[in-house]
Parts: C-alpha cells; sequence; structure tokens
C-alpha cells in the first residue's frame, strides 16, 4: 500500500481523499492543514487531521504528500519545503512561472521525487499538446476551455462593488472548433475562441447598468472577450450554478505531405476539483514509484511513462490494454 | 541528426519516409527491401535503396531502423532480427499475440532498444486506454474504429469467389456513442458498435445475390454485423475508393464519487498509413534517446515518457506546452 498525506483540504484537496479512498492500492495517512484540526471533519475517512506543524516529524510514515493548497499563495513556498522532507505531487497552475516554480522545488529535492503542474491543465492537456506536435510537427495546435467555471474571473467580478455574487463560465465558441476541424489552420484572437457568459447577483440598490459596464470593459479578463451579463438572484444562483462542471479540449490540425490528419482530446466533467484531485492521485502512484527508482528531483508529466501511473501491472497493461 | 533506416518499402514505409523528410532532427540513411533494389525507387528522397541482406553491415551508419513490414508475415521474424543488430521501432498490431512478440524482440537486443507496437491502434489508442483508466478508475472505456478501410476485412471479401476487387469501411455507430457520453456505462455488442459498409465490383458473370450472402454470413468478418454490400463498377472503385481515411476513438465514463467524468481522444485521419509512419517516426526519436541512456531491452509506448518523442528541448516543452 501506498501511504499517502494530503496538505491543504479545500475542494482540490477533498477531491484527493475521494481518488485515494476509491485506489486499491493506498490508504490515506494523514490530511495537514494550517487551520485548526479540531475545526473539521474529513468528508469520507477516518484519518487524522493534523496541524501543517507536525509534517516534519511523518516522513517514516507518507510515501507520498500531495499539495492541494492555491497556485497564488500556497505552492510557491510549499512545494520546495514538502519537496525537502517527502515525494509530492501538485497542481501549480500559473503557466508564465513553471518554469521558476520547476527550479525551485528541483532544487529542494533531498532523495525525493517531486512531480509538479499535473492536473489536467498544466497536466492531460500539456501532454497531449506534447503528443500531438510531435506526432504532427506540421500543423498547429488549439486549447479550448469549457463549458466551465473560471474562479479567477467569477473573484474579478465578485470584486466589484454593488456585486454580491458572481459565477462565470467560460464558453467555448463551436464555431471557431469546426473551422479548426476542417483543417483551415485558422489565426484566432481570444474573441474568436471563448464566450464569456456571466451570473451576478446585484446588491439591491447597485446600478446593474454600471456593474455590467464595469464586467465588460475589465482589462485581460473581459473587454478581450464577447461577454454576456446576466443578472439573477441569490435563491437562482445557489440552485443552479453552485457546481463546478468543467471541460475543454485539444485539437491539433496538421498535414502528413499534403494530406489532412486530425486529433483531439477532450474532458467533459461534472466536477473540475474532484478531476483534478483524480489526476493528482494518479501521479501520487507515479512519484512513489520512481523514488523507489532514485529517479529524483522535480519532474513533470512529460517525464513520467503512462506505466508509472497505472496502478496495472505492466505485463497486464500489455496483455490487455496494448 | 539521427540516422534513419527503413526496412519494408510499402504503404507505410511511404508514409515514414515522408515523416522522416519532414523531420528537422532526421535524415533517412537508406531504405532496405527484399525486393530487387533496382526495381523501385524512393518517392521522395535520394537515399540509396539496398537489399535487407545488407543491413547487417551498417550497423555503424543507422541509429534506429523503423520496421515496416506486416505483422501476419514479416514482424514475428524482422523484429527480433533487426533488433538484435539495431535499435528499432514497429507497429506489430496482432492483440492476441503482443506478450509473446514482446518476449521474442526483449530476448533478441544486444545493447539495443527496441519499441515495439506503436501506431495508432495498438499505440496512441493504448495510451489513452491506459491514461484514462488510470485517473478515473471506477469507469468503463470503450473503443471505437472509423469511418475508415480495414485492410483485413477488405481482403477478406476479395478472396470470395467472383469478387473482383472490394473495400471495406468499418463505420462507428453514433448512437452507440452518444450512450457512452451520456453516462450510462452501457454494454455494447459488436453489432451496437459498428456496421460494416462494403463496396464491391462482381465479374460479369457472377451471382451478385451469392456475394452478398457469402459476405453477410462469413464468421468473425461480419456475421456478427449490421453489413452493408453496395454493387459498384470499376470505374467508381478506382474513383471514389483510392484513398485510406481511418480514425476511431477512445472514450471513457467514469465517477469520481457520484460525480459523471468523460474524457475522449480521437482521429480522424485522410491517410491511415501516412499517420501510422509518423508515429512511428516520433518513436524512433525515443528509442534512439533511450538507448543513448542505456534503457536497453524491448519497450511499449507505456515505458516511454512523451520528452524522449518530442523533437522540442525538455526547457522549451515546460516553458511553452506544460
Amino acid at each position: 500500500m501506498i501511504r499517502v498525506g494530503i496538505v491543504g483540504y479545500g475542494n482540490i484537496g477533498r477531491g484527493v481523499e475521494k481518488a485515494v479512498m476509491a485506489a486499491e492500492d493506498m490508504e490515506l495517512q494523514a490530511v495537514f492543514s494550517r487551520r485548526d484540526p479540531k475545526s473539521f471533519k474529513l468528508a469520507l475517512s477516518t484519518a487524522p487531521v493534523l496541524s501543517v506543524s507536525e509534517a516534519p516529524n511523518m516522513t517514516d510514515e507518507i510515501d507520498v504528500m500531495i499539495l492541494c493548497g492555491g497556485s497564488a499563495t500556497d505552492l510557491a513556498e510549499q512545494g520546495p519545503y514538502f519537496a525537502s522532507l517527502f515525494n509530492t505531487v501538485c497542481s501549480f497552475d500559473t503557466h508564465a512561472k513553471i518554469p521558476e516554480y520547476l527550479a525551485s522545488v528541483d532544487g529542494a529535492t533531498n532523495n525525493t521525487t517531486a512531480i509538479i503542474s499535473t492536473g489536467w491543465d498544466p497536466g492531460l492537456f500539456s501532454l497531449m499538446r506534447t503528443l500531438f506536435q510531435a506526432v504532427l510537427p506540421n500543423g498547429a495546435t488549439y486549447t479550448f476551455w469549457g463549458k466551465g467555471v473560471s474562479q479567477g474571473h467569477s473573484d474579478a467580478i465578485r470584486r466589484i462593488a454593488g456585486v454580491e455574487h458572481a459565477i462565470q463560465y467560460t464558453v467555448p465558441l463551436e464555431d471557431a472548433i469546426n473551422q479548426v476541424r476542417a483543417g483551415s489552420m485558422p489565426e484566432l484572437t481570444a474573441r474568436q475562441k471563448h464566450l464569456r457568459e456571466c451570473y451576478v447577483v446585484a446588491a439591491p440598490d447597485a446600478d446593474k447598468a454600471i456593474i455590467e459596464e464595469t464586467i465588460k470593459t475589465m482589462p485581460d479578463y473581459f473587454a478581450d472577450y464577447d461577454t454576456e451579463v446576466h443578472f439573477i438572484e441569490m435563491d437562482e444562483m445557489r440552485a443552479n450554478h453552485s457546481k463546478m462542471p468543467h471541460g475543454g479540449m485539444v485539437l491539433r490540425s496538421g498535414v502528413t505531405g499534403d494530406t489532412q490528419q486530425g486529433m483531439e482530446f477532450s474532458l467533459n466533467l461534472d466536477s473540475n476539483p474532484e478531476f483534478t484531485g483524480s489526476v493528482l492521485t494518479a501521479y501520487a502512484r507515479a512519484a512513489f514509484r520512481m523514488a523507489g527508482e532514485k529517479l529524483f528531483g522535480a519532474k513533470t508529466v512529460f517525464d513520467v511513462p503512462l506505466s508509472y501511473i497505472s496502478p496495472i501491472e505492466r505485463a497486464t497493461l500489455i496483455k490487455e490494454l496494448l
């Protein structure tokens, strides 16, 4: 059995808990939190909840630590710290800062293996972008996201004065996907690829016209997109917009000689954090196995053979899935 | 530059030639054939055509040999033979015999690396089946093929008395795909998953009713499927059925907890042999690199990190594709 620890018990941490409980070759050893360990209970497991300060005493009891903090604040510090003590996996997803983060985690590893930036994007989508480019070097790759909730865009709306609650869905545009599938290798602007659909609960005295204008003109987040704003009541928000669906697709359109070839990978997820938790858990298996073979240091999904993430032994994989 | 040899110059060999010529880090060193080397010319390259008997003299000039023979006859012998002399890749695709073939090639390697059963099924589809199962252990995987030409089924029709030419398309059934996507995890029979569409040129004096009946009742090939038989003239066959499109998809429908999650990979290929050749060429890069790191022996796509198949260096992959 692979003995797993979880650091951070938010949405992704709860997703990892479910995935570890469902894995026949893993057991959840402890959950570590910066909150008071007595202030909450685990959803499924009877494993202890401990303070993160107790983690250094548990190096003999935990084979791999799954880091479930956020990229913006937690992981920059927790990634290197835990990699110095444990084999780790994380879903660090600030694309622009990945090289710097990788170097920092790699420098911290100490006869440990740390697989960074797993999840689905970065993670599985990255795997597909690399595979597709290698197989069809003469072509173009497109990534579409959604339909799904973007936490960052939802938060940006919530910071506007007069907004009581908001959810933003990123919606991929069918017309753009069809152009890619047709093999025309179009150059697509942000506006041509995705629509931004916002559901907003305004305060009773708020000016909705001003809120709508503030959203639609917000630089980086909305100004470069067609944006729809729908004002709804809190009851409707709770009833219809409390789930965290997501998904998306990676497409490559290319040619071999002058022959058209197309490759696609897509995800249709009713729960983004639970799926991310499942990917983290599969790569935790790989971190444990790579450490067992002394393949130490910081790794990415590009460095991990898929046999390492599977619970099925290699001979059976070859017989049944090859 | 990776110096590549090709063994066998049929449809896949020609596809590999195109892919190697398009790869900036590879050069085609020679093509080996059992035919008289003077009897044909290469489509694109000025590399020499040599007899397979000359291959053993070329071990210093070729880094990796791409085996383009058929599974049924050529590879069982050529796979181990060439793996004893060179790093190799092949597309051995007789699923039931892969474990035996793997053992035979593995036993023959001699400080060489042989990646077997690359291509798209087995190959990329196998990668997806393994990835999908590892990430969503609680679910079901489905593979659909087509719409595309099945060489084996076309050949089976051509062997019927009175048939002058025939092409068989395997067609995936939309209704089955939709059931899988809806998450009902259906149990599907062969008949429910694929339709078999046959285009047949009959000899002038042949009895078409007997040919049709012979096709539709042929065990293994057609009896378990709904089969359509269309009789056409040779002109129409040449005009409309001379290409080799193919494709298909791997789908997994599963749950995390009680939440529905879906994963899909699909290929839409205008030329099956050229795409297979492109996959072989990408894995030839991996065989060369793994041999350079003394990772000798017979490998499968499950054993190869994707960074090894990419022409892009790891730091750039991490910066741009992760």
